[in-house]
C-alpha cells in the first residue's frame, strides 16, 4: 500500500469539498443564521485538503487496485468526517454528527435527529446536499472507478457506459464524469422545477430535488413526504425516484442516442417488472388490512414501493403502522435494492436476475449434468469471473447483515428493529420497522450500535468490497 | 420420464414400511390401545406396495438421474402419505395427518397437535418412530444415493464414505446401507440404555432415542425433554444429540478404523467451534438477561444450542420467552444445521464453511486478480462443479425460505412467527418462536400456510434440488 497516492487523491477530494460548503453557508445568510459553523468546516477542510496537496505529489499516480480500493474508502470516509464539522455547532454530540454525515454521503438517510425541524435550515440543507453530493459521487465511482477495480459485476455493463475503455481509462475518466453529471444535474434541474410549479417552496424543492436523485430520503421535516400531503408531489417524486433508481448511462444513452436504450436493458425491465408485481399486491393487502380504497391503497403502495426499492426511504404514511402483510413485501424490496449504476443502494436488480439465472441453470444441469448453456445479460454470456465476483457479493452481503443483526439484538435491540435496522443501513434506505421506524429515528440505538451502523452505511455504499478487503492481510502489505 | 422405474422401487418402499406399523400395532396391544389404526395401515400399504411391485417389472432398473430424484421425492412423500393413515383413527383432519406424518418421516418435529397426552400411547409411539425410520432413510440418502444423483457437494464426503466408489454403486449400496444402518442401530442401543439407566421408563427411553438419532425432536409430552427435569436425562440427550448431527460415516471410521476420524475433518472441527462458541455466548447472554446462574444458564444454552443447530428441535425451557438477545443465538444456529451425512437438516456446516472460504478467496482475489489459490477442504481443493453445487443450493435455499415466509405473512400471520416457522420446517428443526414456539404448536397456521410448510419439510429434507427440479420442464420430458 502507498499511502502517498491515497493521501494524494484525498487532498484532491477535500479540496473539493470544502468550497461545497459555501453553498450552505449562503442559505445561513439569506435566513438570518449563524454562517459560523460553515465557514470553520470550509477552512478546516480546504485547509487539510491543501496541506495533503502540498505534501503529497501526485507524480505518481499510476493507483494499483489495492490504492484504489483505499482511495474510495478512504474519501469516503474523510468526506463523511469533514461534512460533520457543521452538525457538531448545532449541539450534536461528535457520534451523531457523523452518523448523520455518514448517512448522507452515502445517501442512506437514516437519522439520529429527535426532532428535525428545531435545526437550522441551513444545517438541514447541508444535510440534503451531502446526499446530492453522495449520489454525484457513487454515479462516477460505479461507472468509472469500479469497473477498473474489477468489483462485483461493475463489469457487466461497462459496456453500456458512454465512457472509459478498459485501456484508456486515464485519459476519459474526466470526460465520463462531466458527461454523467450532465445528465445527473440535468435531471435534477427538471425535477427541481416541477416540484417548484407543484407549488413547493424554494428550500422544500431544493432539499427535496437533491434527496431524490440521490435515493437519499433525507428531509427537512419530520413527518418526510407525508408533510406535504399532495398526489401531485408525491406523483413527481415518484417518478424521479423511479429513474434515479435505474442507470444513469442508460439515461444517457436514452437521452443523446438511441431512445430505447432502457427498453432493450434486461435489469430495467426486471426492474419494471418488481415495481409492478410489488406495487399491485401491497395495493390489495392495503386495500383489505385498512379501512382505505383501492386508489388510496395504491396511492401509498406505489410511493412506498418505489421509495423502499430505490432505497430513497420517503415515507407518505408511518408504515410501521401497517400488518406485518404489508410490511414483509417492503422487506422484501429491501433485500433487492435499485439498479446497477444509479444512486440506490442495497444488493442490485442485474445481480438478483443474474443470481436467479444462475439457479435456474443449475436445476436444469442437475438433471443433464454435461449439457452446456451459458448465463446471458443482455444477450451476451456472463463470464464466469463476474459471476464469481456477484456471488462473493452476495455472501458477503448477507454475512455483514447477519452479524449486524446479531451485534445488535445481543446489545438489546429488538430482533425486528436489530434486522431492519442492519438491512436499512447496509442497504442504504434509511427506516426500518419498530423503533428505526420511518417516522421513528436511530437516536435511541446505543452507541456500539451507532458504529455498527455507520459501518454498514460505509461498506454498504461503497459495493461491499472496497471496504471489506482493508480486513485482509494482502491489503495492507507493502 | 419412465415412471415404471419409479413405481416399481416405490412398491419396494411400501413393502418395507408396512411391516415397519406392526410395532406401534404391538404397543397398543400392550397398551390396551385399539391395534384397529395400524392393521388398517398396515394392511393398505402392503397391498398398495405388492401392488406396485406386481405391476411394475424391476427389470429394467438403469436409473437416468431423474428416475433417480422422482423415487426420492415420491419416495419419501409415500411414506409421509401413507404413514398418516394411524393418525386420522385419533381424530385429526387429513391434511394435519399429512402435516404431523410428513414432520415425522422428514424429523422435522413440528406439531400440530394441540394438547399431546391427549393422543393414544401407541400413535405417539409411531410418531417418534417415523423419525427415526426417516433418520436411516436419510442418512442412505445422503452416503449412498445423493452422491450418483450429484447433488449439491455430497460428492464431498463422498471419499470419507465406506461405501461406493462411482464406478461400483450398484453391488455396494446394500452393503454400504448394511454398515451405516448397523452404525446407527448400535448407537441408538447406547442411548436407549443410558436413558433406561437414567430412570426413564422403556418407552419414554424408546420415543426419546428415536427422536434423538433422528434430529427429530418429537416428545409425547407437550413440554418436551422439560418434562423431566433432570441434568442427567439432558445431559445424556444433548451428547447423543451432537453424536447425530455429525457425519455417520465418520462415526463408522471412527468405530472400526482410525480412531481420530473425526477430529481430523474439518467440517467436525468447524461444528464443534460453532457448538462452542454459541453456548459461551448465549450462556453470558441468559446469565446478563435472567435471573438464572451461570451453570443455570449453561444447562440451558448447551441444550438449546446443540439441540437447534442439529435441528433437533428438543426444549428444556420455553425460549420463546426469551429476550432477543437469546433468540437471536438461536436464530443464527437454524440458518447453519449440522454436518453432511448426520440426520439433521438446514443448510449444513460443510456448506457454510466452504462459502466462507470462497468468499475469503474471493477477497484474496480483488487485490491478487491473477493468482491462483484454490479453496481446501479436507486437504483436496474443491471442484468448480461442486462449488456451484454449494452455491446453487444455498441461493435455492433462501429463495424457498423467503417466498415461505412471504406467503405466510401475506396469509395474515405475524412476521417473525412467519420466518421462523419457514425456516424450522425447511432446516427440518420443528419449533420456531412466537405463535410456533417450542411450547406452542403449528395448529393455528393457516390451511394454505400448512401446505407450505409441508413442501418446506419436504423440500428441505431431500436437500432442495431433489424436489425442485420437478419446477423444470426438462424434468417431466420423455
Ligand atoms: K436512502
Ligand atoms: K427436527
Amino acid at each position: 500500500m502507498r499511502f502517498g497516492i491515497v493521501f494524494s487523491v484525498m487532498g484532491l477530494l477535500l479540496r473539493f469539498l470544502g468550497p461545497m460548503m459555501l453553498v450552505p453557508l449562503g442559505v445561513a445568510l439569506y435566513y438570518g443564521e449563524s454562517p459560523f459553523p460553515f465557514a470553520v468546516a470550509f477552512s478546516v477542510t480546504t485547509i487539510v485538503g491543501s496541506a495533503l496537496s502540498f505534501r503529497y505529489s501526485s507524480d505518481d499516480r499510476e493507483w494499483e487496485k489495492r490504492e484504489g480500493f483505499a482511495i474510495v474508502a478512504f474519501g469516503w470516509f474523510a468526506a463523511a468526517l469533514f461534512g460533520s464539522i457543521p452538525y457538531m455547532f448545532d449541539g450534536v454530540t461528535p457520534l451523531n454528527a457523523l452518523f448523520e454525515s455518514m448517512s448522507g454521503f452515502t445517501t442512506t438517510g437514516a437519522t439520529v435527529f429527535v426532532d428535525i425541524e428545531t435545526h437550522s435550515k441551513s444545517l438541514l440543507f447541508w444535510r440534503s446536499m451531502t446526499q446530492w453530493l453522495g449520489g454525484m459521487g457513487i454515479i462516477m465511482l460505479f461507472i468509472a472507478i469500479l469497473p477498473k477495480l474489477g468489483v462485483a459485476g461493475r463489469q457487466m455493463f461497462r459496456a453500456e457506459a458512454p465512457g472509459p475503455k478498459e485501456d484508456q481509462l486515464r485519459p476519459r475518466i474526466q470526460e465520463t464524469a462531466k458527461i454523467l453529471w450532465t445528465v445527473y444535474v440535468s435531471i435534477s434541474v427538471v425535477e427541481l422545477l416541477l416540484l417548484l410549479s407543484a407549488g413547493m417552496s424554494f428550500y422544500d424543492a431544493c432539499t427535496h430535488t437533491f434527496t431524490t436523485m440521490a435515493c437519499g430520503g433525507f428531509s427537512p421535516y419530520a413527518d418526510s413526504v407525508a408533510a406535504f400531503d399532495s398526489p401531485l408531489i408525491e406523483g413527481i417524486i415518484t417518478l424521479f425516484m423511479f429513474i434515479a433508481g435505474a442507470n444513469f448511462a442508460l439515461h444517457y444513452k436514452t437521452l443523446y442516442s438511441d431512445k430505447k436504450s432502457l427498453l432493450k436493458d434486461n435489469e430495467f425491465k426486471f426492474y419494471f417488472l418488481i415495481v409492478g408485481l410489488a406495487t399491485i399486491l401491497l395495493t390489495l393487502v392495503l386495500w383489505r388490512d385498512t379501512p382505505d380504497s383501492i386508489p388510496t391503497s395504491f396511492r401509498y403502495a406505489i410511493f412506498q414501493v418505489i421509495s423502499i426499492l430505490t432505497t430513497t426511504g420517503y415515507a407518505t404514511t408511518d408504515f410501521n403502522l401497517w400488518t406485518d402483510s404489508g410490511k414483509v413485501v417492503l422487506l422484501a424490496m429491501m433485500f433487492i435494492g435499485g439498479c446497477a449504476g444509479s444512486t440506490a443502494g442495497g444488493i442490485k436488480v442485474v445481480r438478483l436476475l443474474i443470481l436467479l439465472k444462475y439457479a435456474r441453470n443449475e436445476l436444469f444441469k442437475a438433471i443433464h449434468p454435461k449439457a452446456v448453456r451459458p448465463i446471458k445479460f443482455n444477450g451476451k454470456s456472463v463470464p464466469n469471473d463476474i459471476m464469481h465476483a456477484i456471488i462473493s457479493f452476495v455472501v458477503i452481503y448477507f454475512l455483514i447483515f447477519l452479524i449486524s443483526s446479531a451485534v445488535l439484538s445481543i446489545f438489546g435491540m429488538d430482533l425486528t428493529s436489530s434486522v431492519t435496522a442492519s438491512i436499512a443501513t447496509l442497504g442504504n434506505i434509511g427506516p426500518g420497522f419498530n423503533v428505526v421506524g420511518p417516522m421513528a429515528n436511530f437516536s435511541t440505538v446505543p452507541a456500539i450500535g451507532k458504529i455498527v451502523l455507520i459501518a454498514n452505511m460505509w461498506i454498504g455504499r461503497l459495493e461491499v468490497f472496497t471496504v471489506i478487503v482493508m480486513l485482509t492481510p494482502e491489503f495492507w502489505k507493502r
